[in-house]
């Protein structure tokens, strides 16, 4: 008896004592934008990040992570710990903290680009937010968040690793190794060599650049090319594009447009943000006097200038292209332009920078980008790099993440390379739960993870229905049959009025709103004289017979909105 | 007098005896679609194609060039010449044969795939196809065309060489130099050589590769890459997703499945429709036997079958994209199946292609793809080729087209380094009249060039004003408010009601729509107290109220429709 209580408690124990670990977010990619660890009694979130819609979410301003879970459980939610300041790792927290209002810690650009953030939102309770440097470790309940420098196209980033009851867990953050970095030091190779010395249990490893052989170059490459740009065209007018998040990008740019005499000037809302806070919180150094504002630029000759913008995406409406599109009320482009996009085009984004290229090309002026001259590195590991951190921290069990499903497929293939056993390599999915004790590791079933759609002030409004709609609206357009029906007398007594939007030009199609007027009569007769008084039944009749009508004659199916009204 | 009379005519007959180039078509790209060469009472049509609708043309099937030019000048056209079978160069004829049914001339292939295109239309007057080979001429009028071979990815190809009488105009129609065929045949180097020594007054080159280096790989290539793909996977199925149109590349992988003794299945009506016309034509040779019915592939063991397969662009609910969601009722992957991907992704299908092969990995499946094996090879000339057909020609004046702005700003830079003046070098645009006498060239007024959208049978009825609503419409949705009004009796007697599509969830958001009627109701009730009976002025305001409204609340705008009956 005593024995089959003892296997049961312990049974019961086992089952506690694991490590869960869960992705969430990542929109078409597995374990991007938050990652949750949780173990009895605790829960950690490391990073809140959004994603951007897909071409088939119209109309979607941003997608956040699921948090139902956290909120099932909030009384364990120990804090957020952010790994670096880029919009999908922080973006979702303004949305996420109303509902899991936790506290935050982040190195010290991290939470300054995170402020700016949160400042645009109302919090019934002010977000708590701790600064943190890498090397500190930071306890929450059983876990320790040791935090340690990594090498990012951001400044301040950090990997984790984070003792766990059951082991230690290393996440990579988003990193590269840069032996000459700007900010002067190298990623912390040693602590991670002494990680895997002590023994780790899991790495999790970001896998965005799994499919690229060798090693990535390191920022100051850019330099040497903006330099020798800079040397070569000292006739010129100098307009660089880059992510307004990249501070040491920006910090290059304005050194060496100090070396060659020139003034710089600053455009784009978010360029703006982002240079006033690095450079309060020490990150980057302006010489004194050599921004001017973009309202001067023409005091100066325009071979004294260097013009730093938004845009490198090709957004619509973004800096660059109100310039490439002469619709810019300060900077006019022409042939003594000389135009860098200092950025690589996200992936979706090409076609837009394509078309902003041409069009700076058509107003006469020069475009360098980085399929012509290195003017752009990546801030993410290549594949010797991604060896690197396996072959340093030597872990039990390794879960490639942040990356679509053939970038993890590739960064498992390395694993195996190195000697790793394909069954200790786990691919997760979004919302599945992973559990890990000190030996094993396995799935054991998921969480809810759907994306939630923010729309305007909306968030979660928008969902499967309301997009099948924009979908449907978007491809075909839209018909509407109103009718004012006197259900008593069995007499329309007005309209059916045809409204169209979206499908044809009515004035060029007169003749067949005509003849969708006459059918819609028609059937609303032969229903009243049938006696058919169900709303519903009305209204399907209509549709059937004009959606029939319509795809006959135009092969289009517009939505059909039949409004019968009663008196 | 008789002197001013004389001046007078001779400024007429110089007006007069020039020769007009004039490029329509080609969204985005310039010269791609149908070029028109005019002189005096002879009008000439190289190509005629359809461009894809890009992300702003919501809802369109095909986009196609204006002629009004042509139909306004129709007792002038003396025929249409076709250099290659590829869609952007054949695929308007169903459509402007319509209007302007004129001759056809183009080699076999070509027009045995216009013909499997013509047979899905209705034709008044059945359009006229003749069929030439390469080295032949035929005359139009003034016009003397010579068709040229040269390289491509569909067979067939042709460069035309137009005689005119104010000197020789070539025309490269799309091209690559292949040293070793697989018709075995390398493209017409000496015919263009000798032309070069008669003296050319014009090149129009096309300039899709501009950008890239070097010069493009044989087809040859392709084989030995799939060759040593089917030599290392002997175990496995494969399956190989390339474009229908190049019989070559098919051509390969069934010499290539022939000698590892495997079935060969096709999937995909395209791929069967052009694997029919091909071999019926000649151009391509099946072993008899080797052909099997997708029906049948259960019949034979996994790794004794090839299926080749459409869907390489990730169109939805192509064959391949079907496979990749298990949603292909005869073909289910899984980790005994390898499959190639023997094409590039055609710029802006990068995230359609990348999600089936996230998906097909998902199904456990292999995938190799151009980015990891030269699978594929393109079939446009690169920059060396580029200048060897500089080098051949050597013309008077050169015209880059068949590209993206970009594309011909590099391809002058390439003929500039060539040695050509830049003056020489004409960069023209969609719509734009060039005049060439023999020694000089100018821009003279511009004709009729905006594109035709095609939408289900529509075509031109999708303009501007439809578009922008389906662009609202996708954006943030719809709501219609519908009353009846008694305008005598100055009362509402029916509604207003409130009908919503794409905008919110309507059950989660029941006070929202409660609020709108209210709002609705409130504005009617005011404009019928102060007596405005305008029914524009009465939807303008209930419009604006409700937009208003709904903005502070949502920060959405959602299209509003308000429909307001008389009784």
């Amino acid at each position: 008896m005593a024995k089959t209580k003892n296997n049961k408690k312990s049974e019961t124990e086992s089952n506690k004592s694991k490590l869960k670990v869960i992705l969430l977010g990542g929109l078409g990619e597995v374990g991007k934008n938050l990652t949750i660890l949780e173990y009895e009694e605790d829960i950690l979130i490391i990073d809140c990040g959004l994603g951007f819609p897909d071409d088939e979410m119209l109309g979607v301003d941003l997608v956040i992570p699921d948090t139902t879970y956290l909120e099932k459980n909030l009384e364990k939610v120990r804090g957020v710990v952010l790994t670096h300041g880029h919009e999908d790792h922080i973006g979702a927290l303004p949305y996420v903290l109303q509902d899991v209002n936790v506290p935050v810690y982040g190195t010290r650009l991290t939470l300054g680009i995170l402020e700016l953030k949160l400042s645009e939102h109302i919090f019934d309770k002010k977000p708590q937010l701790n600064c943190i440097e890498a090397g500190e470790t930071v306890t929450f309940g059983v876990f320790a968040v040791e935090f340690i420098h990594v090498n990012h196209s951001i400044a301040d980033a950090c990997a984790l690793a984070i003792t766990t009851p059951v082991g230690i867990v290393i996440h990579s953050g988003d990193f590269k190794l840069d032996l000459t970095p700007i900010e002067s030091k190298m990623m912390d190779l040693t602590r991670l060599g002494e990680l895997g010395n002590k023994g780790v249990l899991l790495l999790m490893c970001e896998s965005t650049n799994a499919e690229r052989p060798g090693y990535t170059p390191s920022e100051k490459k850019v330099g040497q090319s903006l330099d020798s740009i800079f040397l070569r065209n000292r006739n010129k007018r100098i307009l660089i594009s880059t992510f307004s998040s990249n501070v040491h990008r920006v910090q290059q740019i304005i050194n060496i447009s100090a070396l060659y005499n020139r003034k710089v000037a600053i455009t784009g809302r978010s360029m703006l943000n982002v240079i006033t806070a690095a450079t309060e919180l020490g990150y980057m150094k302006i010489p004194s006097g050599l921004l001017i504002d973009i309202n001067e630029i023409k005091r100066y000759k325009p071979e004294n200038t260097t013009i730093i913008t938004t845009g490198s995406q090709g957004e619509p409406m973004s800096a660059l292209y109100r310039m490439a599109f002469s619709d810019h009320d300060k900077v006019e482009l022409g042939p003594n332009d000389l135009v860098v996009l200092s950025a690589y085009a996200i992936p979706g984004n090409e076609r837009l920078v394509d078309k902003i290229v041409n069009e700076i090309l058509k107003r006469g002026a020069t475009v360098f980008r980085d399929s012509m001259i290195e003017v752009h590195v990546s801030g993410h590991a290549c594949q010797e790099e991604l060896k690197l951190m396996q072959a340093l921290t030597r872990p039990k069990f390794f879960m490639p993440v942040h990356g679509e499903y053939k970038h993890l497929v590739m960064h498992k293939d390395l694993a195996v390379q190195m000697g790793m056993p394909e069954d200790k390599i786990l691919i997760s999915e979004t919302g599945k739960v992973l559990e890990f004790d000190a030996d094993s590791a396995k799935f054991n079933g998921t969480v809810p993870s759907g994306p939630i759609l923010v729309d305007g002030y909306g968030v979660g409004d928008v969902g499967n229905i309301v997009l099948r709609d924009r979908r449907h609206l978007a491809q075909d357009g839209l018909i509407v049959v109103v009718a004012t029906v006197d259900i008593e007398d069995n007499a329309i007594i007005s309209g059916p009025d045809i409204v169209s939007r979206g499908f044809v030009y009515v004035r060029e199609s007169e003749e067949l709103m005509d003849q969708v007027r006459i059918i819609a009569r028609d059937t609303l007769e032969d229903c009243i004289e049938h006696n058919i008084k169900d709303w519903t039944q009305l209204k399907i009749k209509v549709k059937d017979d004009l959606s029939k009508f319509l795809y006959a004659k135009t092969k289009r199916k517009p939505m059909i909105l039949p409004v019968i009204m009663n008196v």
